[in-house]
């Protein structure tokens, strides 16, 4: 950490400020310049609130040298990490297909959309059962009940499950559930994602609409720190003045976080886009750039044919995506 | 709400749409024009999903024409609501200054900056006791004793006291404090939202970082759904590219949430900017264009001089910023 | 065009809009629901000021229809736009690599650069001449002179050229130069398009940091409606919160853009991420998901190998590109 | 300007990096750490390439410490700068209200509106000529006749006069305009930028949509560099996902501006806001935190009362926003 001086600080000022840095336990290194003092804080910096520091009347300015993030840092821990979920594999050259109904609704639709995605190469059956939505007068999902339908859809198919929480109390309920997802409006719900730390259950923490790379790492830390290091990142679109699509899909995030960590990256294109035919194509980039993985929604309802319409596809449209995705892949991949 | 047709719709499906938005209770009425058919809808569209509908393949665009928010709409309810905190009145013209420390670090400090930011005119006590770090290895707070400490600073000065909350299990003990807030990155804890819907108690919502006023309004509109109707808005800043402030304090907001809603709304200079001396000119800013109160830290620590800097201002700076606030509030309601 | 009334709109305001609404050329049908009036507007609404309406006391929404661009509108001419430049085409499954350094420095350096990219499989040269710099003490390019060195490696190669125009005061100096790019910070400087829609040369037109994909297509119309139909749109990133890459490469915009028109969109990964090691896997996403060609910076400078830093590719990085590009784009056509 | 190297960088490498870099024209000081080596750039850094640098492969950041921003820099220029117009002044304590219609319309529109904002208090006169229109269909301004027309209300008036250029070929149009004004879309066309510092005219220069602070005062340098430092620079929001104003005015602007530099800084809460019922308390607000001026639409035709609904506001709103304007900045100014 780099810790720049206003031009005007006394000597008194700066020598009561390294006193003070050294109290926290790091050493501070001081270049006296013609016109910047700089000190440089050597040791175990992750102690120092930044805030705080960069707000003082003598700092002109704070620099963080080495990052934030710990034990999801690729620094630490060069090679890849392989998440296995009932033998469905996640990175390091494993790649996950993730498919399934925004919403679970009964029994019958959600073991026909996992034969369906199954058959078409999915790896894990994705189900919303307690649903986050902006409003209080919408739809909140079959919550508990949901969760159970899943499970049938797993006896059925084999298909390891996903499903998102939301409320810490609810974990035990999510005792079968095989991946628990964390959605984008919780990401920074901290003292969930400290309790899901203490599980030993793989993670899947998507990015949050306005967060950046790095505060994902953070989040993704709050879960590692507490012992559960299987956590899989999921970039789901940001937010920004653009309004074609409901959200911006960042795919550099894949390449960005592959360097910043080890941990596996999917990408979800259905809630990115919020449109059904920008799924393919995007999911095709996705997999041309290196994800481990894609989260797609697909909706199988034949009774009722005008839910077909939101960003989910119908089964014969994933298959076609798959079909490409999976060319994509290997032509990325060849050398 | 009006549905604007695809071109291409054939008569069929314009039919098989209007049965289906029939049976969901609300009544559609076509205007077929020469280029474009178009169904407005009438009745309670509250329970349409405007994402899957709008989705639909025959469906061009879905167009909301009445807000999704209702128990807080100022349409439905239009003389500003007053909540009164312990004596303290806020909105409908009485002004609420809520001051302290970003942390509750002892029980000296405390009582002190109670005692100073009451001095100076404050008519709410603030101090946070759990704290959301993006970091796990972050201060995250006394906790528990963190607002034992609020408390009798309360006793000390009769302040009624603020302070947040991150976790609907913690609510028991909240029960001596006098509003309850929820942060930026809770903004959209639905659970939590629920929970805190069941208590009668003032809840200070802030918005997050990346949340529309829309937004905003939805997540009242939970707390309120549930019964409890006494939700204070707060505009604490949005992200933006702009990285010479912390984030961007939108001033529109106040203007435009006492358009949308009853509901008072106060503005947080401080983490807004995350720059002390921007706090005072902020704060007179709020004041001029008619918020109904002010949030600012307020960190009085003469031992420990360094932590003054942050964005936090000294008890002397708020004695300042006290006068020049109520001076310019004055002068804006002046006829 | 749709107009939504407030509630409280008297019958005479409503009539007194109507009269004003029909004097601008349009027909006005009133649709009058139990809760709102709707009034829709058939015709050409183009004349029509929406910011005005909009803003009316009495009117509460006005809600676009149809879409404000003509010319570049896919509804109005459903098949792609094809481009030829020198034999070069670009649209309609015609791909186009247009590779070249940041900036012209030396005929042998834009020679060698030349017979590198397009042994590559390059089919146009880039290279900036008028350099738009943030900083007025920054090199601003060679100018006039770059632009004659750009001939020289067109007349070495045989590759058509493209480079960018600041001031169409310049526009004589750009007689040979068979593709003139409109750069991100011009994309709105509609003087210089309208004096670019009088040529009868294809126009590169980049997206601005902060323009939704509407406002890029309102650009291209002011070059269409002056008589110059070619025109070539180019994704470039957006300018969000994130800060690990330099903007945010907005893919969708692809699709979105293919939607919406039917001119060829070209996608810049290099100047996107500002990372060099980010260039392939983005160029391979791209040509993934659909895109009619790439704009990637490369640079060659065997005696100044520091320069090669930045996020121009080495002649040999773009070798390699170019193959996995081709092997991804072969996979994404595959049936 | 601060170096730190990559871990793993090799001596070598280290050693070619600082010879380059002393080619410069600056010296380099190196602090090896146990972790990490840095290297502090002394001297005229303002020719380094920050982009260049930042994106060499042993290169992990770059750092400035120093402002690029020269001329416009307050640490080389304490005191504020006060720009006299036809002896209308702004900056250092003078506050300058700038009021007119969006579009001079017809001589009778413009001396009437003229009179009515000189008798409520305005001290310059707006109106545009030249008008920068998102779409080729739209209303493009009078034009030259336009800046005629405003010429005959300073007559009038002896009101100063201020008009928005898009053109340099347009420059002598302007003689006897007396303040141009730069739009927001224009405030990265270097090009434009440097034929006005080549003038002895203030210039008006508005923040663009997505700019930085930091680029806003760049754009400044180029006028300033070419030797006219008579620049105002103006905030009139930026572009945010918060859709229910047009754009987010930010405040914070003032105050960060007046910090980084000694140009005068005024307002535009009409273009910022695009609702003309939010120009008194954002101009209230602005008065109440500093700036130095406000810019402010005012319009008025009775005959065609349809066209004040726009962001203009009324003569008469305008005399009642002057008064609070007043009131406040008093009050805002007491001791």
């Amino acid at each position: 950490m780099i810790v720049v001086l206003k031009h005007e600080t006394s000597k008194d000022q700066q020598a009561q400020l390294v006193e003070w840095l050294e109290q926290q336990g790091v050493k501070a290194d001081i270049s006296e310049g013609t016109y910047q003092t700089i000190i440089g804080l050597v040791g175990d910096v992750s102690q120092i609130d930044v805030d705080m520091l960069s707000m003082l009347d003598i700092v002109q300015d704070v620099k963080r040298v080495t990052e934030p993030y710990k034990k999801s840092n690729r620094k630490f821990h060069p090679e890849d990490t392989v998440i296995d979920v009932g033998g469905a594999k996640i990175g390091g050259g494993n790649f996950a297909v993730i498919a399934g109904p925004c919403s679970v609704e009964s029994e019958e639709q959600i073991v026909e959309v996992a034969k369906r995605v199954k058959a078409a190469g999915a790896t894990l059956l994705r189900g919303g059962a307690f649903k986050p939505r902006t409003s209080p007068y919408s739809f909140q999902g079959k919550r508990a009940e949901g969760l159970e339908l899943l499970e049938k859809a797993k006896e059925a198919t084999g298909l390891p499950i996903v499903s998102e929480i939301m409320n810490e109390n609810h974990i035990p309920l999510f005792e079968n559930i095989d991946v628990i997802q964390v959605g984008a409006r919780n990401m920074q719900n901290f003292e969930l994602l400290k309790a899901l730390g203490k599980l030993d259950k793989p993670i899947l923490l998507k990015r949050g609409l306005a967060n950046t790379l790095e505060e994902l790492l953070m989040s993704a830390e709050y879960i590692m720190a507490g012992g559960n290091e299987k956590v899989i990142l999921c970039e789901r679109g940001i937010r920004t003045f653009e309004s074609y699509t409901r959200n911006t899909l960042d795919l550099s995030a894949v390449i960005a976080l592959h360097e910043m960590s080890h941990l596996p990256v999917v990408v979800d294109p259905s809630h990115a886009t919020g449109r059904r035919n920008f799924v393919r194509p995007m999911a095709m980039a996705a997999a041309a750039c290196g994800a481990d993985g894609l989260m797609i929604e697909v909706h199988n309802n034949p009774a009722k044919a005008l839910c077909d319409g939101a960003q989910s596809q119908t089964p014969d449209m994933f298959d076609d995506t798959m079909k490409a995705v999976m060319r994509v892949r290997k032509a990325a991949l060849e050398e």
